[in-house]
């Protein structure tokens, strides 16, 4: 199946089943149902076969998939076995927290292979400085940087206000898979992917449990 | 169904249909097939009619859900219809971020009803001063500041080293849902939620369309 015809919310599922294979500690060897995994996921077991079956056949009938393959197969799917450059677009108190994020120490065994290669704000005040010892830059330098540094997600932690004129300058550079913490809603043209971190939907799903 | 037996990702799943349905502005009187929001959301139609089935009869053989009362329904089951109390803990970069995020003007259909009402940080340069106009107080008052101000959700934006401590100190004064930044997996005891935002999952995510 063609890549853009994949569902946002079943790329978020996979990401979801390589976390809880990974957070549980398998065996070698050990293999995993349908059901197993569907019930860690909450979800039906109908909805773990089809999500895999995207991707072609991983398990046996009867038998399960052998968690060792099944974790690698989803590591290539998600491009979670190679580094990814990331940089950041405003570096105001979200930004700087994101950077030291993404700079933090990670778990030994964690698969999250994220490179902050670059900072962009357009305050001269900040431009120049370093965060995590990651320049900031100015941001009328980000398309030279895109290919300096090989920029290929692009976290939008700029007012919503110029949300999207950044994310439009960011598009004409070449950039096409942005993580929005802007709270707007951006439009994009067809082949750029915009994620947006929502935290609305993040309390919202909290207060049903009040 | 009990609410502690519905697992976390029904949940997301409601509140993810909530917006589609917010987002999608429909017409008064408009109805709308578990086939034509399964397609909006990524899921099955099986999906939508099990999680809504969970909480009741809405929807008609043939017709579907009336979009109001299903908007309606959505947002009582999600206790969106009211207003939830929100703490931050840690106002350092991010937690200051995350003020601002919760104080910021909000569209006029929007509703996610959040007020934040307490800040916290043990840093005696900070207790004292105000964000957003509201004050920032000493960890040590949480406790009687959960009383005063009917605090009801607690977001962590401590540092990873002592987030669990800062949880376990805020569940005994008796907050029971948790939205976690740090970067850590945290323990609770039974009938406390801690959600955590996972900015790796969400890298992770726009990674497969690389």
């Amino acid at each position: 199946m063609p890549k853009n015809r994949i569902p946002d919310v079943v790329v978020r599922r996979l990401a979801q089943y390589l976390r809880l294979l990974e957070d549980q500690g398998f065996l070698m060897g050990h293999y995993i149902s349908s059901q197993e995994l569907a019930e860690l996921a909450g979800v039906t077991p109908a909805q773990v076969r089809k999500d895999l079956a995207m991707f072609g056949e991983f398990g046996k009938q009867g038998v399960g998939y052998p968690v060792r393959d099944l974790k690698s197969e989803l590591r290539a799917i998600l491009k979670a076995d190679r580094p990814t450059n990331v940089a950041i677009l405003g570096i105001g108190e979200l930004g700087t927290a994101l950077a030291r994020y993404l700079t933090r120490e990670q778990p030994e065994k964690a698969s999250r292979p994220f490179s902050l290669v670059a900072l962009f704000d357009v305050d001269p005040a900040k431009v120049g400085q370093h965060v995590q010892g990651v320049r900031i830059d100015h941001l009328d330098d980000f398309s030279r940087r895109v290919s300096e540094k090989g920029i290929q997600i692009a976290v939008l932690a700029v007012p919503a206000s110029v949300a999207q004129s950044v994310l439009d300058g960011a598009v004409k550079s070449g950039v096409r898979l942005f993580l929005n913490f802007a709270p707007v809603k951006l439009k994009a043209p067809d082949g750029v992917k915009v994620n947006s971190s929502d935290l609305s939907l993040e309390l919202q799903q909290l207060a049903f449990y009040l």
